[in-house]
């Protein structure tokens, strides 16, 4: 059966995020074992942060990645199995191990602006024969032109294929077809989107993307994402269907992963909250999420107000130290008089 | 200030399917206080199903809802109070009754083929010196052709707007382009929409209607309504901001209304789970829900199974008895040996 789109599953990763890094061996077989019955291309696994984000700064795994990685691939007989890497976190050792595992898909993520720092880790991957995605995270900070320059990077360092990746949320479906648009007619290469639902729209970009010409979607069951989480998997597919857009996922197979197995697992369910919301309209980093939290709490402000800041200066993943810094000052502009 | 679109909030008319019809006095009270200072435009209040729709049939509301309008009319100052009623389960003398407590919009709903039979309440209410919306229910259900002909049936009885509404979420963005766009070219009066978002494209839906011309939107605070919610009236306000598209609406105060108001009455998150999906995929009206899970419960066959079969025999609201025969038809062929 000709495919029009290529699925991947990221629940087991970018879902991560949803449950503070808890995934255990067990969750992670009955996951991948009836994703992989449900005709799931591909199935992304490891920390929310990628691999080797397990520690202090990005929560720490109650399961070894490696552990979890493993047992995806026992699992998986029509699937194959993705990972993701941001270098700086994770390391080239780590690459080679997941690739040792079985892991068949690697996923090369950076900061938009930063796809130099990517080309290391494509050139390995390649080497390793694998199939092999540059992932330009955040990639609503910069106008289309930059973002195609940064594309082509990845494009000649040999990924496959290049993401957009809207990280927080943050794009609305005139911006992400402008965006796929120019890259379907300046790179070679497949493109794809990641999108995330904190201006609840994560469907609505990806309908955008598909027909502006993505043929690699990302997709979490039960919207299991960092943030608002993302596009959801199986509305997708249902969505997919009605386009007459072929992804080879059983419908109803998935639906009830998403019923049966992922739901239960979730500590409460993904909605937009008002921190979730504020995410997606400042433009900020998900991982900023907790830090600003409780930075609020500290200091008495609005987490909103915190990240809504942290979007105009153009923080990006790394700059946690400056919320402490913002929410003292605002705590301070608040309380004048207060010394 | 200029509003390029107005909002109504129908939290606590669709969202009264979302609580099983349970609001209470204090509860609208302190929500229309907010959504007051929040200076949401117009505020919807009345049973799920419209005035009258206190009956075993459609779920009996804890508080009779001229109680609640009553309540609502007290506490608006800048926002104005509509409320919905559907010919045949609302009369007359319901809508006479809410004038006279003071609210200011009518909204006269009808099957999307049967615009005929508004033809008196849209009358009656103009006579009262009401705003007058058409409501066009189930809008997908029918080519673009003919919900412009029910429209101009609408028009011609004197509705100041005409709705399209998407009951089951079974619209994808680009047939609300296609709807809105006719509507606002065949008719002179201003054009409005209502998403669902079990497709998880109610936002999607509501920019494409905004682009293509509709200039009165729907909203619910957390999604709360029938369904899988409708689009999050929140979160629109944060996209529209994002669009430069004006609402009046203050972003921070309906936030905090989500959050603080709203968010604590949910019995549970508003999701798109297996049922929801089921019913948007296969067009069918919310209210039938609760009826096919009770009937695949009866005869052990699947819930969707039995929502898609009623979105392909086109089933309409007031034909649930149909629910009873399918789930009884699919129990017998599935065990064809069981007599």
């Amino acid at each position: 059966m000709k495919k029009d789109v290529l699925i991947t599953e990221v629940a087991l990763r970018d879902g991560s995020h949803a449950v503070s890094h808890q995934f255990t061996i067990n969750q992670v077989e009955t996951i991948v074992e009836h994703l992989d019955k449900a005709n799931v291309p591909y199935i992304e696994v490891a920390h929310g942060d990628g691999l080797g984000g397990s520690s202090l700064q990005y929560g720490r795994s109650k399961v070894d990645e490696m552990k979890l990685i493993e047992a995806a691939v026992a699992k998986s007989h029509n699937s194959k199995i993705a990972t993701l890497l941001l270098p700086g976190i994770g390391t080239k050792k780590h690459l080679q191990q997941a690739r040792e595992l079985g892991v068949h898909m690697a996923r090369v993520a950076t900061h938009v602006t930063e796809a130099d720092v990517s080309a290391q880790h494509i050139n390995l991957a390649k080497e390793m024969d694998m199939e092999t995605v540059g992932f330009l995270m955040m990639a609503h900070m910069v106008p289309t032109t930059k973002l195609v320059e940064q594309a082509k990077l990845m494009e000649s360092y040999g990924a496959d294929i290049v993401y957009v990746v809207d990280s927080a949320g943050a794009l609305l479906p005139h911006q992400v077809k402008e965006r796929i648009k120019a890259l379907k007619e300046e790179l070679g290469v497949e493109i794809g989107f990641h999108g995330h639902n904190n201006l609840s729209v994560a469907m609505g970009n990806t309908i955008e993307a598909i027909h502006a010409g993505a043929s690699r979607i990302d997709g979490s069951i039960r919207c299991l994402g960092a943030g608002a989480g993302n596009t959801q998997t199986e509305v997708l597919i249902g969505v997919l269907e009605k386009l007459g857009i072929s992804t080879g996922v059983d419908m109803y197979k998935i639906m009830d992963v998403a019923e049966y197995q992922v739901a239960p697992l979730l500590p409460k369910p993904q909605e937009i909250t008002k921190d979730s919301l504020a995410m997606g309209y400042a433009g900020v980093y998900s991982s900023f999420l907790l830090h600003a939290r409780r930075a609020a709490e500290k200091y008495n402000v609005d987490t909103r107000d915190i990240l809504v800041k942290l979007g105009e200066l153009k923080a990006v993943g790394g700059q946690e130290d400056m919320i402490v810094d913002i929410a003292q000052e605002m705590a301070k502009n608040e309380n004048p008089m207060h010394i």
